[in-house]
């Protein structure tokens, strides 16, 4: 299946519309042209529902949001629901500011959102509000700011709290109508019924700039090419970006080089990857 | 010729003045440099006028083309014309949208472009738009839409068809006033009169986010160091980026690596390229 | 004290707030996380006194200014300013334009910024106005236009004319309070009573986009984590860049590589240094 899934991409080279961040911008447009689909990036207004239109997925991405990229990416969403497009959201910095966290919940309300990429920091600030407001028909942001756009020390997933965090994302999956891709030590991906977990990826992965968003746009590529099975294109993207990630670190180790090598090697490996090779290496066990 | 063109930007190191997308920027920046000029990026509508005027020549560029950065375009493009600089247009995207499509149109009408570079794709879309209109003061964009800003499979250059191409480039360098530079398995640079075509690159190019982007860049700064020799200029940065293009898949393929070395590896042989090297490797031909 | 200074960034993780340019935002972004601080990069106008509330350090960059983001610096300044953040500034392109010299002038007016870094051409530049227009209130852009973001060649600091830009920087300090670091074939670091040159580096760095941005970004980060040490963290991170500029040099020479190679060994050394290596290798010279 997950085999399929990158293969597909690669035979059906769907076009991606990101609206996006300027740091991981770069990163993501090559994420996908690696893994074999076809990037654009586009956010004036007047021609985001046109570029939605065109393409096969639509990967929103709150990094350096403003309010002019908010306003298309709510126009991009909903012309991308009328047209059954997968929209993917990857709500970076969720808590770092009530504007930052009011525009995801406005994005989670008013566009149905088929993937939620954060990481745990992120997924949990979000879980959190809900949990808070639930019944109540008005969203109020967290008032506990988060630490950055990186996850915090107390967010880490562990053998002992994972299953604290596969209950978080199971609730957020049903307040938000979406799949909850989790990224951390551990990586969980639930519809609310089934909960696949993938032991792949390393620590360095946290010190590449972007790696969450350039997830999130493979998450894009694959579910564009993928088109009703977005469940397993989230597995195939997280064990692609774990699995390469340690290919990257072998490398890297046996360099004697550094992060930006890191960076590096891991799109080189997204390049590269095929089907069985993620098939033999993903981690992935189902709870 | 092509020999003074490369040496000349190294010892000129022309100020190249940018109004380009946030995706390809870095690269765009990083490849002015690798050619022995100095590239600054500046798209505030009330700097842009005056750092044009310091500038050697004007690279537009309009991937995640916003309404502000049109309006800063049109004044810089109008300064550049006033100053006599060079204006290389670099039509990202030209076919996705009403909105880009018509933009392009109304640089093309309202500045003086000497050099319009971009993919079969997309000059072919530019060229159906004239043909149509031709002989209509009021121009109407194309009602068939393009795949996104990569060149789609039907609009390939081969052997077979590349007298098209070399017939639509033609004639768009009448209703443009410009020399096209159309990029793709084949290289075709004309002004019209004289037409060249450029035989080096590879696959991996296209593989490369911004490779259009940044040998737009690479002929502004040719450009801004050579005058009145535009056409040269564009044929020598063609070859260029298709010789070093080549280098970096040699180089990619010995140490079986992928898409962002062969990124690294193309900037690297761009820094390294002198002009001895280009007039042996580049595969010319004279039509 | 330099040592302290590099692990205690380890150590503390300090989130560093940018307001920057998206030429060079990935590889500051990237550095940032290279030497052991988080970054995040944050603009809309409604977001950034928050975020710099949670953040250990403000750095702004003026490259690309926009009107929209000088008075998000603005805003972010005076916030960084009343919790005592230090306030990291690079003029990038100072003398450019009016717009972007008048914009620098009035962040050093209305905002006080504890380090100004930027390259000899910049200082000077900004020197020279608050020259002219000292006892003035008003202060008056520079009537001559400076060549771009990178140093003219007028500029460089040799040993003949080192006294003068010792003395330039010196007076720089009392014009805007600020510790000066400008960065060229020779590193100057004041803050009006202490001088430190620092001898490190190569001319590779000046054909790498964004380096400038980065040692600024690396600023903020020692900086950030060394609360009351802004002179010493000035220094490590000069050092640091210089010492590691040279290391990325040797390789790159080594591996027969060009400048996009030499960014990567760059970041990677940046990565892997720490503060015994960055004791050993500094050259530093007290004046």
């Amino acid at each position: 299946m997950l085999k399929q899934i990158i293969n597909r991409t690669r035979e059906k080279v769907p076009l991606i519309h990101n609206i996006t961040n300027y740091v991981s911008a770069n990163d993501c447009a090559n994420i996908i042209l690696a893994c074999g689909a076809s990037p654009i990036m586009a956010e004036d207004f007047d021609e985001v529902e046109e570029v939605t239109s065109i393409s096969a997925a639509l990967v929103i991405n709150t990094g350096i949001l403003t309010k002019a990229k908010l306003a298309a990416m709510l126009a991009a969403g909903r012309r991308a629901n009328e047209l059954g497009h997968p929209v993917i959201l990857d709500p970076v910095g969720a808590g770092v500011s009530r504007f930052r966290t009011n525009s995801i919940l406005r994005l989670l309300n008013e566009i149905r959102v088929q993937v939620l990429r954060g990481n745990s920091s992120e997924i949990k600030h979000l879980y959190e509000i809900y949990e808070r407001n639930s019944g109540m028909s008005q969203l109020e942001p967290g008032s506990n700011p988060q630490k950055g756009v990186d996850v915090s020390d107390k967010d880490i997933i562990t053998e002992d709290n994972l299953d604290y965090y596969i209950m978080i994302a199971k609730k957020l999956t049903v307040y938000s109508g979406a799949i909850i891709v989790m990224t951390g030590t551990i990586d969980i991906v639930t519809d609310g019924l089934r909960v696949k977990l993938i032991r792949n990826g390393c620590t360095m992965l946290g010190l590449v700039s972007g790696s969450g968003c350039m997830l999130s746009a493979l998450i894009g590529a694959h579910c564009g090419a993928n088109g009703q099975m977005c469940f397993e294109a989230c597995v195939a993207a997280v064990g692609a970006v774990g699995l390469c990630g340690e290919y990257a670190y072998e490398k890297m180790l046996l360099k004697k080089e550094g992060s930006a090598s890191y960076r590096t090697y891991l799109i080189d490996f997204i390049s590269q990857l095929d089907g069985d090779e993620l098939m033999q290496g993903i981690k992935l066990e189902e709870r």
